[in-house]
């Protein structure tokens, strides 16, 4: 027997799928997927985030989308080693479509496809200025009646809304429409991005005053400029604003400040927005081929209407709007709810002399940020991977190569292996009448994220204060507020001077609704989910994000969000698509998923 | 014979040399070296920027130093192959100190040390926090009474320089202050950068419109932060100020802007500076441990003093002070000088509509952008050398390794490709009239920057209008200005409506002159230069830049700039040696240089 290579084993399997899809030969292609199966495009075969979940679906895809994509090239990565390991290959390969360069990454079990995921890379023709093609900068030979850089962009500042408009608005001016924006800076895509706040930044910087990223640095680089490596691990919110800020400014983007959008309607004959801003008291009217809501998938609060609310004497606030404990020193203060905003606020209200009550109204995930750091992440986003030789970019796409519909299988070792770690930790809180939940499959925090986006608290010390009693805990539904304090279903009063609705928030096509009307919120339908029939993350089963980063139901309406890690990775795949409808390349979009609920 | 790695070779060697220090055995670690050696030191023995030319002055050194130092543990680096070509063996090793950790590159050739480079990396116990300790960020835990990041750091930002006094102040917010700052900042020094501007980065925006560096990115990076890879090549100088502005905001600099440095004197007694500041109006009088400049080596101002400059009509102004040609449509405008500002200042003007003659005093050294991108750079900064492996920090030492004694036959040969490549138009421009050199041995540009910091232009253009006689040219030297021009030692007259002095800068000890008073000037004596006795750098012979990064005759005052690089990379070494005394290590400074010239 001929001693082959891993790699060249997975370059013969290659040939071998790229000759079926030249062909096409569909039949043989899905031949070489196993029963059980899944294939996940981001944007090169379907114009769509999509997973196709075993032969069925894929061969349904390759019926549609062959012959307009016409994929090939296929080559294993010169890059990247192919790995074998408990009976899976495992090989990063390239690709070409008719009209873009793909990257990928396959795993290989008997024989078969187990699991592939192809993403686009760039679009041919209008690959990014970076590298050996960044600009030039100076001008160099002899330039009549030239322009200076900053006189070449003090006029598009100028200009840019006004006499010109943008192809691309982005409404929200955080991370996500941050990342979102730079990409299509270097893409030459014209966009403005709309923020409501005086200062980029803002929307971290006007959150409670000890907010710290919960998500390590690791995990939550921008495109193009890394944190530096003495960077805290876990960004102090404030420092996080600056960063985006500087970030606006030398990535050169046209981002307006002071600026809310009133409202945006589609044209559906001239195919255009007209988006009316009010940018710092004057009113602009923008008309923008593609809008973008990057307006937070935690951005839209949800304030529970409770009843006798407004019959309360002290102060009373959504979390989004909690200033910080100083001016509650000495005063008796409730927080509703027990994830993560919940667990911070009421810990700095101790630590600055409250008397503080968490009112837990459900079971909630708990892990201690240490064990999700060395367990949960350390693979990928650590100071650990990064010595190792991982990058972000093959971190986020091996992250991106797990279905979604299996994810949970390989998340669900993971906590079991945190609680065994960390079980005296959960008997004590179980201990404090804590009630304690690892998702109703025990598939842990972030298949929580992904289906709901709620439901968890990262500990960084709050944990032991319930332990401790330190902050105190009641278990029960608010049935009504007093003007003292408020009630619970068990009976049980508790006296607040302050009470803070940390309730969480909705699905971003409430948005939707301010902005455009309900009709069109409804006709887009929830955003966020995967479908997964458990708790807030109602069915059909989607297995992507509902309306995230991809076509909606509404043409040239889309959805941007998600934390710092999605914002960078997901900016991508929307950038590309918004970039090929630009220059009128074809789009045919594959599986637009129908929408579902409307909230 | 053994087959023995190249690797294994280095470190038998490397062992050789350790135990002869170690035992210590002098003369058997000096026969180490060739005849034709040198060993540049980076602060790890010398507590000194020092390069020992050939036995004798090793000996000298070790035997000055060697019981204080305590080295060890030298080991062939890990991270980086040995190389043997040519017959040389240059391999990368580490090693420590009694204090500190240390970095080098040494040159075997038959068997002898022929060029050794040690630096010191950190210092022992008082390491960057960075990467695996990184700080945290979010205070994990129960902290009562915690501030936040942004409540700590507004409360340092209110009481540094007022109720508790910084360590180290910086005169001078240039690339060289801040990347200094930004490395002080890692090593806790507590430091104030003062800056006559109002932002941070104006030294740059303030110059001529037109202006762009004209090193590469990938020479230009500050520590710690990249520019991203969609940066231009040739920063435009407003992209490059808003890069310092944001980098002292994320880097935490304690950078006071509006903040003009009025005074400066030490007390020998106390050893304490007082340095009285204009901030904003208000006087802040300073008593730092330790003051440094970073004015700017090209930062002083050098305008001669014409007969008959009083009596000229129209604007006349140093190339410091040039706006631009925008007011200057139509006018004559003459520059006196043929570097890189007048040619830059001279395309500038014709390409806005001015009728332009440039001044020529003596021999220019011309070298194309793209042949010094190619020639002179491109094994160590380019996007070729990035692509191969080769990181800034490397390129740095590499560079640095090369003694200063030696480097011109280095470089002669990069330049006599050029000219070779570039014969077309350099026999254009002679045609055209102007006078060429390529350094007195031609060594071309990088042994100009070295020794005088100026007398050449590295071609974006301007060259072009000059052959095509567009930039009109006039040789000699001006004897008088005139009401409406000026008068050359030829007895051309050369009409003029605009005057621009493109007359390069003098010794930054000027600037100690002004605030600290002649006597400490002359003390201090000539910055820059190497003592080469070429012209603008008399000798005696130094081999290092006069007082630039490295104890000077006034102590605890220091001098620190340069470009990009420079600022870069020697700021590791001055800040350094600002922490070592900050902490009470001792320093025990070999070989303090002689003061030589006064300006």
């Amino acid at each position: 027997m001929l001693d082959v290579t891993p790699s060249a084993r997975a370059q013969a399997f290659l040939d071998r799928f790229g000759e079926a899809l030249a062909k096409p030969d569909i039949e043989a292609a899905v031949a070489m997927f196993a029963e059980d199966s899944y294939w996940r495009d981001l944007v090169s075969f379907t114009w769509n985030i999509k997973t196709m979940e075993g032969r069925e679906q894929i061969r349904d895809m390759l019926t549609q989308c062959l012959s307009t994509v016409k994929p090939g090239d296929w080559r294993v990565s010169e890059k990247e080693p192919v790995n074998e390991a408990g009976g899976v290959m495992e090989a990063w390969f390239t690709f070409e479509t008719e009209v873009a360069r793909g990257y990928g990454l396959m795993r290989i079990r008997d024989g078969l496809i187990w699991t592939l995921l192809t993403t686009m890379v760039e679009l041919k023709g209008f690959e990014e200025k970076a590298g050996f093609t960044r600009p030039l900068g100076a001008k160099h030979g002899v330039n009549v009646g030239t322009k200076s850089w900053k006189e070449t962009r003090e006029e598009e500042l100028a200009t840019l809304g006004y006499s010109k408009q943008p192809y691309v608005v982005i409404i929200g001016g955080g991370q996500g429409g941050i990342a979102l924006g730079a990409r299509l800076r270097q893409l030459d895509v014209p966009t403005i991005i709309l923020e409501k706040n005086e200062r980029a930044g803002d929307s971290w910087r006007k959150r409670y005053k000890s907010l710290c990223l919960h998500d390590p640095v690791w995990y939550d680089h921008l495109p193009y400029i890394d944190f530096p490596k003495t960077w805290p691990v876990f960004s102090p919110k404030d420092k996080i604003g600056d960063w985006l800020e500087m970030y606006v400014k030398v990535m050169d983007l046209n981002y307006w400040t002071k600026s809310e959008t009133k409202s945006a309607t589609f044209d559906e004959a001239t195919k255009e927005w007209t988006v009316v801003v009010d940018r710092d008291g004057e009113e602009v009217v923008l008309h923008p081929r593609q809008l973008v809501f990057a307006t937070g998938m935690s951005g839209k609060a949800n304030v529970p209407q409770f009843k006798g609310a407004e019959t309360f004497l002290g102060d009373q606030h959504h979390s989004s709007r909690h200033p910080g404990p100083d001016a509650y020193r000495g005063k008796k203060a409730v927080v509703i709810g027990s994830n993560n905003s919940a667990h911070d606020i009421a810990a700095a209200l101790y630590e600055n002399g409250a008397d503080v009550t968490m009112i837990q109204r459900s079971t909630t995930h708990i892990v201690r940020s240490e064990s999700l750091m060395e367990i949960g992440l350390g693979d990928l986003y650590s100071e650990r991977a990064v010595q190792g030789g991982m990058t972000t970019a093959k971190a986020d796409l091996i992250f991106a190569s797990l279905p979604y519909a299996i994810l949970h299988t390989f998340q669900k070792p993971v906590y079991d292996k945190i609680r065994e770690v960390d079980a005296d930790f959960y008997a004590a809180l179980e201990k404090a009448g804590f009630r304690l939940d690892f998702g109703v499959d025990d598939s842990g925090l972030f298949m929580k994220y992904l289906r709901r986006g709620s439901g968890y608290y990262i500990d960084i010390g709050a944990s032991q204060l319930v332990i401790d009693g330190k902050i105190k805990l009641a278990q029960g539904q608010v049935v009504e507020i007093l003007p003292h304090g408020l009630k619970l279903d068990t009976g049980e009063e508790v006296p607040a001077d302050l009470i803070v609705y940390a309730t969480g928030y909705g699905s971003m096509n409430g948005w939707v609704a301010d902005l455009c009307g309900q009709a069109l919120a409804d006709k887009v339908g929830k955003c966020w989910g995967i479908g997964s029939a458990t708790p807030k993350d109602p069915g059909p089963w989607e297995g992507e994000q509902r309306n995230m980063w991809k076509p909606t139901q509404q043409e040239a309406l889309w959805m941007h969000g998600g934390n710092l890690h999605q914002s960078r990775h997901y900016s991508q795949f929307l950038s590309l698509q918004l970039k090929a409808r630009m220059e009128g390349i074809a789009t045919p979009v594959y599986g637009l998923q129908p929408s579902h609920h409307k909230s």
